[in-house]
């Protein structure tokens, strides 16, 4: 007797939703694609891109997501692209806005959600519970009258929810067209023993349950998460939402690589199988810590540092034989690059360019050094510089690291100032003096008496702004600074040339490699001090709304409405003072940027349409 | 009817030993000792200090925590101080060792184990089953003989083993006066279901198996310790060995705080209580961070950043409003101290003191304020540096750092270089120049003529050398060099002063609160370059034994011992460049204050006697 195929797992990665709800994380329209491309690439089946009735600029994300990644099948054992999801409430206005930015992907998705809580239904929503069946039912209806014919619904606070009452609700939805019914443990608190019963008995006790796809979203508040969505998969769930890294709010979501690798070394305690690339899991990891900004301790199961016992260079021959008693998965199966030498200072054009062809092959960056000529030459000035500093050789993670710098751009791929210089005069117990040169691209060359950001036509708003014209070589603009410190120096000499005054939310060093003559990288996270209204013709004191802030609602009872948006940036040099004036620079391409366009869009944010404002905090 | 009473859960912390064993960690003495204290204050029930026959420094660490750590009682809701306990392999000479380090405290415990598995049986000790179960029996009666009533065994690799051969040799060492029996998941990839199993089986099987204490010991390679812990819980065991902040080998052990806030928030689920103090679990979880240089990620359940949404003083408000809907666990529970501004510039001596007694009360920072009037005073310079240069004043978290920074001298207490002055050049593109100065108490001001570390009296090896006379006020020594970027040049420069080169493990650099004027914390781990012989009257080939390594053994099997040892330092200030010389100086000094540990106690390290020589890396 053969046995039975196992039932395949759909991975649905929310990194993009619900990672990004993770405090202080913001991903730029770009970033979000980047993610997005090499999600695809490590295979998820399905990606939750965004909420589209949030902002503009979260709409715009997703519907480029639907556009350029959508259609992609690269290296997917699946044999098909991605499904391209969108977030919404249950109302029209947010299915349709969802539906507007996800239709143009092959395969598309619409997500809504309802509490089914009556905590929340009095208090939240004030609704009675046949209204709520009601709503539940007219949402999913809505998005099937679009043409949508994956609908996947939410009930949130499932777990505090009446389970009888879920029974029912959970059977209108399916009766009304929705594919997939996923269980949020929204508050992060069930025991894996819970969160499989509830599992097992709405697989069991919904009406219609055996023709849908049950779907886990658990939250790692008490470290189970993990367990949770196994707990899950082992009482019938086929679908499991999961984060890159376990981001998310709070203690974050349950990790894509955990579970992926929990399935992958016990093939014969779960009944299903994944057809995610696991080699592609490290890099899939280290790209989402670059770009959000959230480390990864070195103790993280599968993408710490220590995850391997594989360290540095030096132990990896310990590993293997270390292997021979104990059982531990390969490294390079989760696609961990070696340490080991790889060029040096008499390596030429030829030995990087085949070298970073191996590197990049099948990765986000092998288009790019295929198409840009500029790029690889850049790289290749970069490495030599390294190679002559470093005399014990350069890494395959030395050029990674390298490679990061270089692709690393603003949100349009194009840098507003350009880092040239940077002189510092450090004495201990005085101030310190940082004199930096930046290339302003704002202003040309021909018009080197304008000095300032604000001179730039200010009428000009119909997307033909100054920062828009790439061929401009720019002007070189120098100032000084004095700080409390080298760094905070170099930050006010910027500050003084871009002419804006930021607040810095976080600033983190990391040698990427070992040696005091290793590369650093340095990550900065700015906020802008005051929302500077960008579009000088609407400066009135109502007027210009803060991109994620909802202008109606002053007093929304969801946290992070507050805060003012964040911008990550990153630089890598052997000087870390250096690394830093390019991570701060880096971080103010990306948020004159986001002027830029906010100013563009002007104030096109929809909001909600049932009181309850939109915002792109949800607890799903 | 009322509810039977909760068994009482028995909490074996491993952080010494086991947390100690991640990659890159080595903690001096002083540390071990300062984090035991804190344990013993969070309400640990026993503490596995170490591995005492290792070396001889393992063996000064347990013996010292047994006898300074061993009586306190102090905040401790289990009424009793905590036990001592050292790891052995079951070999006497081991077993000897360990009781010698820990028999000083009025509670201590015999840990000892063996491997059960046919494959480490027949590959690793050659040894039959008849041999494997004479050999274990004979290592807990030896325990026993010298009067020590609290013996733990552990089965090596129990998860492998043939079940009816482990129920056999578990039975036999209850027989011999085992009083705890561990279950090691040795692999790091049970799931909780095999697990659960597995303990459930032994509990019922094992003859004499209910009147021993039965615990659990997980790893975290797929994110399963804490559901594993549980669910051997939930099947019979009474003891949990963890760490804090879940440090280990690879991915780490199970997470002592996941555990109790797990069995907190779920006081229904779980048939036992804890008795520690969960406003301690914040601290202790920082202080082993800095200590062992392990980061916590922001998404880490209950310690991370984020873990309750709670990035900074702008979402407590949030948070409060928040809490309405969302049930999770309170952040003071933990302990987790609040960023509200609490000083001033013009807040004076008095104002810190009386917030310094309310931050410190009850920890190990208090004992030291008390009686040292010299560490305030520094503090208070300190902190006045700090309010002239924050504007918006100083913070808890402020003074955490400071009070650390402030905390952290040598092993011996005693500073063998002292940072003095800094001063950097540096342009991009240019190599770096920095200044250093820095007071050597290796030479006293009668011998300025003195300028090299190896002129101090080489004969001098009674414990009397020149760097314990602490009166000593120093020569002020100043070395100029370059560098690839100013750290480097910093580093270069120090290392001119010292006359020393080391290898630099690693660099990491945190502002500890937000804006551009906050505390810059620096993070290094330095290597010895090469075994240099402290001691000259004996520079031959074959000499001087390394510390963790064993002289007879250049061909173990165990990855880690190939290792040289780690230094961590670090070094808090608002200049980075300053943060990272002292916290360079900081490392060198504890390296100095090891290498004259070792000239001192010669070649008295101690092996094993069973053919499989000790080693501080162990896999249980």
């Amino acid at each position: 007797m053969t046995k039975p195929a196992k039932d395949k797992l759909i991975i649905f990665d929310t990194t993009l939703r619900d990672g990004e709800q993770s405090p202080g994380v913001t991903l730029t329209g770009s970033e979000k694609v980047e993610i997005a491309r090499q999600l695809s690439r490590l295979g998820v089946d399905v990606c939750e891109a965004g909420f589209p009735i949030a902002s503009q600029g979260d709409f715009e994300a997703v519907e480029r997501i639907a556009k350029e990644v959508g259609p992609l099948n690269l290296g997917r054992a699946s044999g098909k692209p991605m499904v391209i999801c969108g977030l919404a409430r249950a109302v029209p206005a947010d299915i349709q806005r969802a539906y507007d930015a996800i239709h143009h992907a092959p395969h598309h998705r619409i997500h809504t959600f309802l509490a089914t809580s009556d905590i929340h239904l009095e208090h939240k929503l004030r609704i009675t519970r046949d209204e709520c069946v009601a709503r539940a039912v007219a949402a999913v209806k809505f998005a099937k009258s679009l043409g949508c014919n994956d609908i996947e619904f939410s009930p949130e606070d499932a777990g505090r929810s009446d389970v009888d009452f879920l029974c029912r609700v959970l059977g209108e939805v399916i009766k009304a067209g929705a594919t997939t019914l996923n269980i949020p443990d929204t508050v992060g608190y069930n025991t894996p023993e819970e969160y499989g019963s509830m599992i097992k008995h709405l697989v069991r006790n919904v009406p219609g349950g055996d023709n849908v796809t049950w779907s886990t979203h658990c939250h790692n508040d008490l470290g189970l998460a993990t367990a949770n969505t196994l707990a899950g998969i082992v009482n019938g769930a086929r679908q499991v939402e999961v984060t890159i890294n376990g981001i998310g709010e709070r203690a974050g979501n349950t990790s894509l690589e955990e579970i992926v690798m929990a399935i992958y070394t016990h093939p014969s305690t779960y009944p299903v199988h994944t057809t995610i690339d696991t080699y592609q899991i490290y890099h899939t990891s280290q790209l989402v810590t670059k770009k959000t900004g959230m480390p990864i301790q070195p103790n993280k199961a599968i993408v710490g540092a220590n995850a391997f016992a594989h360290e540095s260079g030096i132990h990896q021959d310990g590993v293997l034989k270390h292997k021979q008693t104990y059982e531990i998965i390969e490294p390079a199966v989760v696609g961990i690059p070696s340490n080991v030498l790889v060029l040096g200072k008499h390596s030429g054009r030829n030995a990087l360019r085949s070298r970073l062809t191996q590197l990049t092959k099948d990765t986000v960056y092998e288009d790019v050094l295929k198409r840009n000529a500029a790029v690889f030459e850049r790289l290749f000035v970069a490495f030599k510089k390294l190679a002559d500093t470093k005399k014990k050789g350069v890494t395959d993670t030395d050029l990674y690291a390298l490679l990061d710098d270089q692709m690393n751009a603003s949100d349009s791929g194009f840098e507003t100032f350009v880092f040239k210089a940077c002189q510092v005069v450090s004495t201990s117990g005085v101030l310190a003096t940082a004199t930096i040169t930046l290339v302003d691209k704002t202003v040309s060359p021909r018009a080197t008496s304008i000095t300032s950001l604000s001179a730039s036509e200010p009428e000009d708003q119909n997307g033909t702004t100054p920062t828009e014209t790439d061929a401009n070589p720019g002007v070189e603009r120098c100032d000084a600074a004095i700080g409390h410190g080298p760094v905070h120096a170099i930050f006010n000499a910027i500050n003084r040339i871009i002419e804006r005054t930021n607040v810095l939310a976080s600033y983190e060093v990391k040698a990427v490699t070992e040696g005091s003559d290793a590369l650093g990288r340095v990550l900065v996270r700015i906020q802008e001090a005051a929302p500077t209204p960008t579009s000088s013709s609407s400066p009135t004191a109502d007027a210009p709304p803060p991109r994620f802030h909802d202008p109606v609602d002053s007093t929304a009872n969801l946290p992070y409405e507050q805060q003012a948006e964040t911008f990550q940036g990153q630089g890598t040099d052997e000087d870390i003072l250096v690394a830093s004036a390019k991570a701060y620079v880096n971080a103010v391409n990306k948020m004159v940027d986001a002027q830029a366009r906010r100013a563009k869009s002007g104030t096109k944010d929809v909001n909600g349409t049932d009181g309850a404002p939109a915002s792109r905090k949800v607890d799903v």
